[in-house]
C-alpha cells in the first residue's frame, strides 16, 4: 500500500488540512467499521455467555501484543491504560514516595504527567530546558540530580515545543527510575521503551485509535505497587481481598475497555505503511521548512513530528482563523506558540494550505 | 411508551433470555445508534476544533446531568468515572487512611470495592452478613464500628445474594462517612445518593450504557484529595503544577471518555419507560415465585432486581447448559449459586425459558 493509498483511508483529510494529531488523531473508515461491527454484534447478541467474554479476552490480547511491539516491550510488560495521564498516575501512585524523596522533571511537561507530580509528596524539581536547544538540556536536567532523586519523568517529544527530551540518555547517566511521558512520541518516532522504566501513552494520537486507549509499558511489575486494582488486576483474592496479582504488567489495566474500542484500535494498529516513522520525519521536515523563512521556529531540525513556531498577536485568534480556513492546529496557551502535527499521511497539499492559510 | 413498545427495542431480546444485566445490560438500536453517528462525525469531521470541542463538552454535561438525576445529586456533586472500580478507587485513593484506621465492610462485596480496600494502609473489619435475613444485617455490621472506624464501605445491592444491605441506616446509626457500591442498584431500584458521601456505580449494567462508563456521586467533594488528577481536574495550574481544582466533584473526573460512548449513554438514559422500577420489582418477584417452589432461595423477598438461588451440583456447568437452551445467567463461584438479573424490560416469557430450561 503507498502513502496516498493509505492516506485516502482518512475521510478527514477530503475536507481539512488536518494537523492536529498531537491532540486527537485522524480516524480511518476501517478503524470505525471494526468499531461498528463490534457495536451491532453487542447489540444483536448481548454482552454476555461465554463466546462473547472469549472474544473480548483475545481483543485484549491482539491489541495488547501490537502495542507491545509497537514500543518494544514483552507482551507481559505492557497494560491496557486510558491514557498517558492514566499511566503517569499508575506509576505515581503506585511508588509510594515520601517527603524526602526527589523527582526531577522538566518545564515542558504536560498536565497529564505534572498533575500527577504535583499530588505526590515528593519534592519536584523543575530543569528549564523547554526554550533550550535539544542538546544543551541533558547537562541542565543532570544539575537536579541530587542524592534524595527518586525518579526522573519527562517527555520523550515536548508537546509544547516539540523538541525532544534526553529521556534515555538522563537514565543511563544517572541509573535511575525514569517515567517518560511518551503521548507525542508512541507512533510518531521508533521507541524503545525496554530500557526505560515506565512509558506511558495514548492511542488516540499518532496511533489513530479511538478515544480513551493508552498503554502503560512497566520494564518490571513486581516493584511497582498496584495502588488502583481492578478485577483485572487478580489472579485469585482471598474473602480478605488480599490477591495474587496477574502476572506481568497486566495486573495495573485499570479496568474493563470498552469491545468496540479494542476492535476499532486493533484495526487502526494494522493501518500505518511500512516506512511511516521515516515519511512523519519528511513530512515534519517539509513543514519546518515552509514556515522556518518567515517565523521563528521553537522546534529544532530532526525532531519528532511536532514542528512549533512563534507568532505575533494572539495565537489562539490565529488558530481559529486557520481552521475557519480548512486548517487545523492548535496554539500552546501563554506563550504565544503555533504547533502543527506531522503524520506519515500528511501531504504536501496540507502544507501548502497551511501555508497560504498563514497568509 | 408501553413496556412492550421499550423492550422492542433491544434486538437481543429476539433471541436469548437474556437475564444479566447485573454483569452487562442488553443495548438498546437508540444507542448504538447515537454512537455510531457520533463516531461517522468524528470520522468525516476529525476530533478538533472549536465546534467538536464544545460538542463533546455538551455531551459531558448532559450525560452528567442525567446520572446526577437518576442517583438524586446536584450536577456537581457527580464524577464521570469508568467503573464503579474506578469510583471505589478514587474515594480510597482520596482518603488517605492510615494504618491506625479502621473501614468496616461486609463479606458480601465485589471485587471492585475489595480490591480497594485490601491496598488501602487501614485495617479492614467484615461483617459477616452475607448469608444473614436482610433485617439482621445492621445489628452485625454495627459490631464491628470501634472508635477507630473512619469509612463504612459497603454494596447497596449485595452482587451475589441480591440482598440490601442497610447502608444509609449504617450511616444515620453511626454518623461515619460511607462510600457504597452501587453497582447493582443504579438504575435496578430507586437510589437517593444525597444523603451518602460516595456513591459509585457503573452505567453498562441496569442503565444499558456502553461499557467502560461510570458515575461517582460525592456530596462534599473539598473533602476528598485528588489522588489522581486529569486535566479534567484543574481549572488553572501554575508551572509548578499546583492547581486550583474545577469547582465541585467534576474534579475528580479520570479523563476523557468517549464521545462516542458518552453519546450512546445519553440516548440510553431516556429510554428507561415510566414506572421503571416498580415494573423491575415486580418481574424479580415473579421470578422468585416460579424459583422458590423448586430451589432453596438465597434473595430474600423485596430486595432489588437480582434473584439468586442455590443449586446442587456444579453451578458453572448448569450456567453453561442454560446458555445453550438461550438463557443467559451467571452463578456465584465457590458458593453453587446461580443469579438471576430481572429488569423493567424483562419479560413472562424471559422467566418461562428461563423456569423450563432449569429442567
Amino acid at each position: 500500500m503507498t502513502f496516498e493509498e493509505a492516506r485516502a483511508q482518512f475521510p478527514v483529510f477530503e475536507r481539512l488540512a488536518y494537523l492536529n494529531a498531537g491532540t486527537n488523531g485522524p480516524l480511518a473508515r476501517p478503524t470505525v467499521e471494526a468499531m461498528v461491527t463490534q457495536e451491532q454484534a453487542d447489540l444483536e447478541r448481548g454482552r454476555g455467555g461465554p463466546e462473547y467474554f472469549e472474544h473480548v479476552g483475545e481483543l485484549r490480547s491482539e491489541v495488547r501484543t501490537k502495542l507491545a511491539a509497537l514500543v518494544g516491550v514483552a507482551l507481559d510488560r505492557l497494560a491496557l491504560a486510558t491514557s498517558t495521564t492514566n499511566g503517569c498516575n499508575i506509576v505515581l501512585t503506585g511508588l509510594d514516595l515520601g517527603p524526602e524523596d526527589e523527582i526531577v522533571t522538566t518545564d515542558g511537561e504536560h498536565f497529564g504527567l505534572l498533575g500527577a507530580l504535583a499530588v505526590s509528596p515528593a519534592r519536584v524539581r523543575f530543569a528549564p530546558v523547554r526554550e533550550l536547544a535539544p542538546d544543551e538540556a541533558l547537562e541542565v536536567l543532570l544539575r537536579e540530580v541530587t542524592p534524595q532523586t527518586r525518579l526522573l519523568a519527562l517527555s520523550d517529544v515536548c508537546w509544547m515545543s516539540g523538541n525532544r527530551f534526553p529521556a534515555a540518555e538522563l537514565k543511563e547517566a544517572t541509573g535511575l527510575p525514569v517515567l517518560v511521558d511518551g503521548a507525542q512520541s508512541a507512533g510518531a518516532i521508533p521507541v524503545d521503551a525496554s530500557e526505560l522504566d515506565f512509558y506511558a501513552f495514548s492511542c488516540q494520537k499518532w496511533l489513530c485509535g479511538p478515544d480513551a486507549m493508552g498503554g502503560l509499558a512497566v520494564v518490571d511489575p513486581e516493584r511497582l505497587r498496584i495502588a488502583a486494582p481492578s478485577y483485572l488486576s487478580q489472579e485469585s483474592y482471598e474473602p480478605s481481598g488480599e490477591f495474587t496479582p496477574r502476572p506481568g504488567a497486566g495486573r495495573f489495566d485499570p479496568g474493563w475497555t470498552s469491545p468496540p474500542s479494542l476492535a476499532g484500535l486493533s484495526a487502526a494498529l494494522d493501518l500505518a505503511p511500512e516506512g511511516r516513522f521515516e515519511r512523519a520525519g519528511a513530512m515534519a521536515a517539509r513543514c519546518r521548512e515552509l514556515l522556518a523563512g518567515r517565523f521563528e521556529m521553537v522546534t529544532a531540525p530532526d525532531q519528532g513530528t511536532l514542528v512549533t513556531f512563534r507568532v505575533e498577536g494572539d495565537s489562539a485568534e490565529l488558530v481559529k482563523s486557520l481552521y475557519e480556513q480548512g486548517v487545523v492546529v492548535r496554539d500552546i496557551p501563554g506563550l504565544g506558540w503555533i504547533r502543527v502535527s506531522c503524520g506519515w499521511w500528511t501531504s504536501e497539499e496540507d502544507l501548502g494550505r497551511l501555508d497560504a492559510a498563514l497568509g
